[in-house]
């Protein structure tokens, strides 16, 4: 028998709502029935970004909602403070070389989080920088970086802040407006529990004012003219129609699960999983950790690449290992998006197993057990 | 009861096998599994396009892959030879005025064909163009230019042919080796019968050798990254799982019934609906005409919008208008994709009545008797 739970840090398991709405006869885009798709996917999106204005979806991957971004609110030649600290927040930098901007290097430990401090002094110190991007959840590390904060110091210089909100957005508390995002840009395989092929990006005011003095070249990306076409519910170019289709469905369980249940939900799979990690001597990577992904380091002597392969090919569940200089050493547990107690307990079993098939020194049933102590305390 | 009947020309009716396929539990892409089919989508792709090298699989739709095109194969202040005569023809210069090239518009009334003579005229007297791009088949105005004398004409000027084959290939044929086409892009969404959502790119070795120097600012769509991670059945960036593990059905599906014979039914279902159009006093738009679509022009006194309004409305069949300036006027019947006769008789059926409801004096059955005659005869 061969089934698979898949507990990656995204893709994530699309719920069968979702599938058997996507797997429908196709409609038309041009049509008023797919409009209201696009009308009400973009309401329902408003609500998980809080965004001032409804986010649009872009037919591509998460890179290119942070291309987008990129060529719409920057200028060639700009200084644009890039947080690193891990494969996600880097990548910000990778595409601004790429489109000629004058990157700022915020390099961290991969593993820790941006003392908004420091960010106070580049900024301060720095009066020609005045555009910061970073990865709130930094799927490579598993951290959280403290954005509340983050954003508080952009705007008190006056500054720019572009987030990828790629497995922040339906984990973690974010709310655009309020502490003043100026730009979010998500995607659709991660807390939406979707295929991927759909982005996301949503702007401030003060960023749209920015996309007219743009000079980058750009066309596919031009969020210009799909500001004006979304605005009408319409697609500049045919979009991934069945992803919408069930990304109304999705928006609407998590409208029937309550958007704040949904994220306290996250809080508890992180804080179970954690619990486990540490109940099986594994160290936790992240010290301000993200609810999407529990990026945590075996012991010397046991092999992260080994312990993968066993969890998937002998216990059939599917994690992700570690990135770069990371491989040897890290797993990462995925529990972002239509992700139950149960199947967090599964996948903690299975680890279980693979670890200590591994060579690892763990006892049999301690991560699950205090993964479920945590689970039921907060009931 | 209402349940549609898809004959635009594009988005398609997606064949059940492909529709169960991408609604089975998600894979992640970072595995062997997957790795499997990026492998065999590529495979069956070559011999679709008859290409040097396997098509790259990009996420986004088919503008993208235009932009991919564009960014990779030309240099900034280059001029390119962009052949118009339709919405899509047209777009090829838009996104290469976007990207800074020197664009000679090569203007065409909408319906008619490119004469290769003149494009011969144009690339002899003036040296500085060697880039023409086209769209094959001209989806607003079902046209399908001369490919093979153009291409001829192209490789005898050492010019660069780059090709729009979104509703060509697997349609006409078309193969880019054998002609000496440089550069071909095209979409899930049209004769693969999937939904949008992927775009395909194929490129000869003439023209990866410019790959190189291009100075087009890319990321997201830089293919020489993608080449070299699509050579090891991997992409650049997470791929629109779902579409590819359709691809691998519907390339399976053309197999089956034979690449050539897939060809030979496009050529039947164009016949028999210009048959059809002729037999209700419908003019043909294009003297050349595509078989993917059927262009006709209803008479002065028929709306033409009233006629798709009521064919989808009262009789369930989606099929679509004109663009632009010829919105007042043209219908466009798709025949692509995977569709059977029964498909294209029972779309004619509708169309009788609609145009016949719309006060077009129409001969009842008239249309459907002639597209009859047409598959019996091919028999």
């Amino acid at each position: 028998m061969r089934e698979e739970l898949l507990m990656a840090p995204g893709p994530t398991q699309v719920p069968e709502r979702a599938r058997l709405a996507m797997a429908q006869t196709l409609c038309h885009h041009r049509t008023n029935q797919f409009s209201e798709v696009i009308r009400s996917c973009r309401a329902g999106l408003s609500e998980v970004f809080s965004s001032e204005e409804a986010p649009l979806l872009l037919t591509c991957s998460g890179t290119g909602a942070f291309e987008a971004a990129m060529v719409n609110f920057t200028r060639r030649g700009e200084r644009v403070a890039c947080v690193g600290g891990g494969k996600f927040g880097e990548r910000w930098g990778e595409v601004g070389r790429a489109y000629g901007l004058d990157v700022v290097d915020v390099a961290l430990e991969w593993g820790d989080a941006l003392d908004p401090d420091r960010l106070d002094a580049l900024l301060r110190d720095d009066p020609g920088c005045r555009v910061i991007t970073i990865s709130a959840s930094e799927t490579s590390t598993g951290v959280f970086h403290p954005m509340e904060r983050i954003a508080e110091v952009s705007r008190s210089h006056g500054a720019l802040l572009m987030v990828d909100g790629i497995t922040a957005v339906g984990v973690h508390t974010l709310p655009m407006k309020e502490w003043g995002i100026d730009v979010m840009v998500c995607g659709s395989q991660k807390s939406f529990s979707l295929p991927p092929g759909m982005g996301f990006v949503a702007a401030s005011e003060r960023a749209w004012e920015r996309a007219d003095r743009s000079d980058h070249p750009r066309y596919y990306f031009d969020l210009r003219r799909e500001r004006k076409k979304q605005a009408a519910n319409q697609t500049a170019f045919t979009p991934a129609i069945t992803i919408a289709l069930g990304l109304e469905v999705v928006l609407e369980m998590m409208k029937e699960e309550g958007l704040g249940e949904v994220v306290a939900r996250h809080g508890r799979h992180g804080d179970a999983t954690r619990a486990a990690a540490e109940a099986l001597g594994l160290e936790l990577l992240a010290k301000s950790p993200s609810n999407a992904t529990t990026a945590m380091l075996v012991p010397e002597g046991v092999s992260a690449p080994q312990v993968c392969k066993l969890l998937h090919s002998v216990y059939g569940v599917r994690i992700a290992g570690g990135q770069e200089h990371l491989k040897p050493r890290l797993l990462r547990f995925g529990h972002l998006g239509f992700i139950s107690e149960r199947d967090v307990l599964a996948g903690l079993a299975a680890l279980e197993r693979a670890l200590i098939a591994a060579g690892h020194e763990a006892q049999r049933g301690a991560g699950v057990a205090a993964a479920q102590r945590l689970y039921d305390a907060s009931r």
